[in-house]
């Protein structure tokens, strides 16, 4: 049982959100649509995966990270976490 | 015609890999894997964005903007493109 | 004459101001202070630098890559500014 | 004690290095260097800021968070944690 299941509907509501943008913007190409209004719709759905991101960072650190700390196990999950925000920002 | 369009076949297989990945993070979403994993493929997505991103705003430049600088024209262009830029870098 | 250079003492401000932004942060580890409130003042000094970066961008649009693309010779200058753009977004 | 303590001398190395960097270009804007070179010297700063950032939630949450964790205290950290990499990834 992990952290995002608590909020499962919404991710996949945000998620199906996503692909329905990107398919949108797939279209904006097929039909030559602006350059700069593409990068816009890009820009959106680039936000979207990040809010995304947090969301699934932020259910993780809540309930695996704390639930290995706090059974004393907490070291490979605090690597794991670390790295995981380390890719995370670094994009 | 735009300057995305000479690669506009390129720019459809990007977006539909795109759209593919995202299904397959609603897969993964449905079958409860682990956070981190997920976290993963969404940052893929987004670098796959970014580089959608840089594509259009090359093809922009390199078309759009030269044109109408070529022309004497290109004030307008000018700011779209610094205000596209910003947007893009996050300010 | 760079296109910098028409607000050149702008710049400058600017880049003062973030260098002592940086020696507060010097002065905030010295003093241990909270790590989150550090961060917090990196995020200001990058939002200022990135302010700085798209309004160098600005002035070298309006005016080096400008008056090139006018002479028929903005060739050079239209694949340094995408490769410009690529490498500032990138980031 | 914060996390980043166990590093102060490296980051205080660091963020010398980036002041000096800051003062460098200000000396480029000053002997009217060009737009581009000076635009690849903010890019090099705000990719020093950005790794000090991942340093700083790197230590914050191998320390911070984690006490917190263990001492089943944590949900102020994780909140904190969580927006400040929102705020870092630019959300």
């Amino acid at each position: 049982m992990y952290g995002y299941t608590l909020k499962k509907k919404e991710l996949q509501d945000r998620l199906r959100r996503i692909e329905g943008q990107v398919r949108g913007i797939q279209r904006m190409v097929e039909e030559d649509k602006y350059c700069i209004d593409i990068l816009t719709q890009v820009n959106a759905v680039t936000a979207g995966l990040k809010a995304i991101g947090v969301g699934l960072l932020d259910g993780h650190v809540r309930t695996c990270v704390r639930e290995s700390l706090e059974h004393g196990e907490g070291d490979e999950k605090v690597e794991e976490l670390v790295s995981a925000v380390a890719r995370f920002v670094g994009r």
